[in-house]
């Protein structure tokens, strides 16, 4: 099967009428009037990102996942994807055919299309690149930059799963049980808080979707927004079987800061002027989305990370440098 | 030097305003008013789109034109790009260096600005993607599709130069002389016609850029408007130093046939209204774009490659295919 032949048998019925049933090399759109054009790129590698060998229909959402998470934390509304499937010599028509099985839930799930994108071949291993696309009402856009002082900082869902989750793929964890298949499954199933988007846009000051670690990424907010942050390790959520890891380590502070900076959470942590929290909560209440408050925005410098007696907690390593 | 080290000693420059200094997850953006945005995405791997080890501006050149070639063919304006970069262990500080400075010469060129993307290492070779944005007046971008009986074929540029560029690039051309560095730099930088791009928008019934072969392209062509396409193999334009390749090989026909399927030409082949055409030549005269008739289309199937005689010349391979 050539590259046309793939095309046609695999990628056309993923195709929105944008993509021009993928037979010109371009996609063409329009964005609603009223409406700013929001896009975010990302890139999973073989072995870096997602394991060797493992190209399949979880990959493939994990591939949306991660671009989606992006735009969400912006409270933008996903439209489209162009795709770069880079494939090693080892794919074969079963993988290909799984791997397109998982876009396809992917799309439905979060209301997309495919409108492009390129194939690829390198001897040596997958490289998956979306490009995704949305819409923001014009100026609506949450950025990093927002955050105010006297703001609340809140964070979505659990943190550390995911991590944990890695940790087990790579054989770094006692044992293999229960826990260890949820985190698995949340390490290759990023849950992004899809259903809080339009409220994130509502009631969030600055936001960002968690990929290198709830501290590093905190410290892109403080960075941009030229604020400080104090948050407070203990309140940070975690999972029921993720307290009981933690509570299993001979230091607990350690074990939750290695939580808090692990990254690949794809939760969202966003600045909330105090004075709107409990309208946003109320919302992700109804769309059952945890929402958890675990710090403030300071007139201080960067991240300042406590104990819950308010003492300062030295971080060696904030998050995961991807490069 | 890690991720955010390199955004911001190298990347940040590039950026344009829409790209929010590389200091968000997103780039926001909004097409003028009456204008549709066009997109395209292309991936250039190490070791079959350019040599292994070509981490270089030449390179970084080819990235940004290969994909602005796709855009000229649709009579659209580029504006940004999103720009992911998936690099070896073998990549050093110099090499960005070089690798950007390429980059910022096509942007100044082609009048675009970096709006984001992803930086990831990979262990083995380089992965370079590209999604360019781009704008043409709504409705008025030319797709494969339009293509009528009795319009004429044109084509920009000359043909087959940057196929002999990777031939001699593979060492497969006997000794190295002036035309090989000629044919070399063609492959490594390609010419698109970029100042053609509102004269093709306004003249072209159908367009697009050749990459896998004019005759191969030329299908695309047929397939999607249903028309056929008279092709006269001596009619595809040569440069001098091609046509003196040809010239000098046992079967001139087979020579030429090679060029033309050869690929990686990043012209582009376009379907004109035979009343238009004076306008289009006109028009290229004064860009300083060759511009050739080479063919016609018909109420026939497909594209068939004549002689000079008007006889069918049987064609094994019409093109190359990347997968």
């Amino acid at each position: 099967m050539d590259e046309f032949g793939f095309i046609a048998k695999y990628l056309s019925a993923l195709a929105g009428p944008e993509g021009l049933e993928l037979k010109d090399d371009v996609a063409v759109w329009k964005a609603p009037k009223g409406f700013d054009t929001v896009m975010s790129m990302d890139t999973l590698v073989e072995g870096v990102h997602f394991p060797d060998g493992k190209f399949d229909a979880q990959t493939a959402e994990k591939l949306i996942r991660v671009n989606i998470s992006d735009l969400i934390a912006k409270g933008a509304d996903p439209a489209g994807y162009f795709l770069s499937l880079t494939l090693s010599e080892k794919i074969d028509e079963a993988a290909l055919n799984d791997f397109c099985r998982g876009l396809a839930q992917a799309q439905s799930r979060y209301g997309i299309k495919l409108w492009g994108g390129d194939t690829t071949r390198a001897k040596d291993r997958n490289v998956l690149t979306v490009t995704l696309i949305g819409t923001v009402p014009v100026g609506k856009t949450v950025l990093r930059s927002g955050a105010q002082v006297g703001d609340l900082v809140c964070v979505t869902g659990c943190i550390g799963d995911s991590y944990l989750g890695l940790k087990t793929v790579l054989n770094q964890m006692d044992g293999v049980d229960s826990q260890s298949v949820y985190w698995e499954n949340i390490y290759h199933l990023p849950q992004p808080p899809f259903n809080l988007r339009h409220a994130i846009r509502k009631y969030a000051s600055a936001a960002l979707d968690i990929s290198d670690g709830l501290l590093a990424d905190a410290a892109h907010i403080t960075d941009v927004s030229g604020v400080g942050m104090d948050i407070y390790l203990t309140t940070i959520p975690l999972s029921t079987v993720s307290t009981k890891w933690v509570l299993g380590e001979p230091n607990h502070q350690k074990a939750r800061l290695e939580l808090a900076t692990g990254g690949d959470d794809y939760q969202v942590l966003m600045s909330v002027p105090e004075r709107k929290i409990s309208a946003l909560k109320k919302r992700a209440t109804k769309v059952g989305i945890a929402l958890t408050v675990i710090g403030k925005i300071t007139d201080g410098l960067g991240v300042l990370c406590q104990d819950s007696q308010g003492k300062e907690i030295i971080v060696d390593k904030s998050g995961y440098t991807h490069f």
